[in-house]
């Protein structure tokens, strides 16, 4: 049993307390990443179904023998060979007549195949009640985020004093993921960004055969795995000199990072933060080149609730885990991007993230 | 402009003939491998409308600029704030009557949230229709296709020499991971499994702390990425020597994948092709212990159309790409996964990937 077990009875009792409400008789739980966090299992493929009394993990062959030694959260494991006919068996065995179920982890397509097998049940979608669940961390979610973040940032430390002229794109970022699997990463939290002068202006590349010549702005948005939990940090390097321009748009999105993050504290709105980081770069006159939201919670998932954007009038609380990362991209020329990723407290938070953030020549 | 630029028109002039009929004005494709196969955008966000006349891609702001230098097979591309939000504006601008949309790729909450924004828009749901879109390859997929197999075979090869007792399953699964990166892939096609001794017994197993010992089976599923296009292959090793009982086994999946490979042509159907292999191990008593289907096709996706089950009626046509992946599963003990992809021919089948099946002693 992992350490996490002393941790569902608690996690399983607060969704039956607040989603079980009504005539509700059960929730199916389709999100892998909800159903680790409730019973312990961790294959990527299978469905959860609580009850009041009792749960039931469902999981096809593949995984019958690893969700039998995983799983602590679901009182019996049950096999199926076809997942909306194994749902639909247990639904009808039970004879339910409403049942709330993840709308958010289902396909329209799937619904409506489980939807024709069970005429008589009435499907419930639970979207905004869920987005919350995972969303403040526990003493154990936190010490493995941390775990994670100084995990990945030491890996950078240690590529950083590699990276030269001449390399490839591609070659860091290899480098990169190589070090955080040799130092005890379980994987990668998403494909590492690698992106060299006009590259770096596009904020989602593709790290590839480009090479790095002196003069370049290197982005690299990185993160790994650890136990389930993610780190995610950007930063922005310069190759040889920084032209004065690169250096006071450099120094623009350093003081967004910087004034976001001294304002993040339990009860300040996630609309709040990304105001704050947004006037900061539309008062240097570069708002329209920060293309993208503020930040975003971090967890069993790389991206997850709360999202720190415009339109989320969602409350810091503490515990939360996010991660806050303006940039400004000039298409053709140059982007910057500085993240970290920050552990919500009472009245400030603990930046998790550990790669230094003033600009640094390569 | 990417090679497959010049395969755009031929695909969107098949996908208008198949899809846009009766009354549907647009396809709304949202399944982002179908948009890359479309349009050639490689983003991770994003959707695509195909019109009659004109198509349109729809991204946020992180892919403008990478979609503006990517795209062949979309006329324009739209920056949208909101993807739902952005997505009914384009639908509500051009004041259609009918779209059809990818059920499949489409959660049931969003689906709620932008049939709600388009209440006098029918939006009907294609699944089947779409589901082989992809299936059959084109030569420049199968270069491709060809081309990542090879490389990943290569890549296991060079690693095996390295692999000895003492070593834990996640030692050997990065170092072919970091090989098969170093010989020019792009990324891995999944998480590698490396399985050794009783960890062999579970088909989709993470690789652990375990160390390889004498004696051990080693179940080794790999696959990487090259141009968007996945491999897939499965070997099963020894380390010293075999008992009787495994040996045994071995030769049974190793016949059942030869068989079902002999199997493969155009015009065979996939529940046929899964027939064969199932018929093998259940002619020797392991039928209860092969708990998963045979195969199932590989391509933009590491799993996509068609399924090789028994319920897939389907028939392989010439150009189609599958793995065949028969195995048996002894809790406790050990396991055996024997995995090849091929590619459909009119007459027979080329087998792609090419590390050795008989059984290696490492």
């Amino acid at each position: 049993m992992p350490p996490e077990a002393a941790r569902f009875p608690e996690r399983l009792a607060r969704i039956r307390q607040s989603l079980l409400v009504e005539d509700l008789e059960a929730l199916l739980f389709l999100d892998m990443n909800n159903i680790r966090y409730l019973t312990g299992f961790t294959g990527s493929d299978g469905a959860f179904l609580l009850e009041r009394g009792r749960s039931l993990l469902l999981v096809d062959g593949r995984y019958t023998t690893q969700a039998g030694e995983e799983v602590g959260g679901a009182d019996v494991v049950h096999q199926y060979h076809e997942k909306v006919a194994g749902i639909a068996d247990i639904l009808l065995d039970r004879a339910f007549a409403a049942v709330g179920f993840e709308s958010a982890a289902i396909s329209f397509e799937t619904y409506g195949k489980l939807a024709a097998k069970l005429p008589s049940l009435r499907l419930c979608p639970l979207a905004s009640e869920l987005v919350s669940i995972r969303a403040v961390k526990d003493e154990l979610e936190i010490s493995r985020l941390r775990a994670a973040a100084a995990l990945a940032s030491r890996s950078l430390l240690e590529t950083l004093v590699d990276i030269r002229p001449g390399l490839r794109e591609s070659d860091v970022a290899l480098e990169l993921e190589y070090r955080m699997r040799r130092n005890g990463a379980a994987g990668i939290s998403f494909p590492t960004i690698v992106a060299a002068g006009e590259n770096s202006a596009l904020p989602h590349a593709t790290p590839g055969a480009r090479k790095l010549v002196a003069g370049d702005a290197l982005v690299i948005d990185y993160g790994l795995v650890l136990d389930g939990y993610h780190s995610d940090e950007t930063c922005t390097f310069v190759l040889g000199q920084a032209s004065p321009a690169f250096t006071a748009a450099y120094e623009v999105v350093r003081e967004a990072h910087d004034r976001a993050i001294e304002a993040v504290q339990a009860g300040v709105s996630c609309a709040e933060i990304d105001r704050i980081a947004r006037d900061c770069i539309e008062a240097a006159g570069l708002g329209r080149f920060f293309v993208h939201t503020t930040g975003h919670g971090v967890g069993l998932d790389v991206h997850e609730p709360p999202r720190l954007a415009a339109a989320t009038q969602m409350l810091l609380e503490a515990g939360m885990v996010v991660n806050i990362e303006p940039g400004v991209y000039l298409p053709g020329q140059w982007g910057i991007r500085i993240e970290d990723t920050v552990l919500v407290r009472e009245r400030d938070c603990e930046i998790l993230t550990k790669a230094p953030k003033e600009l640094t020549i390569l």
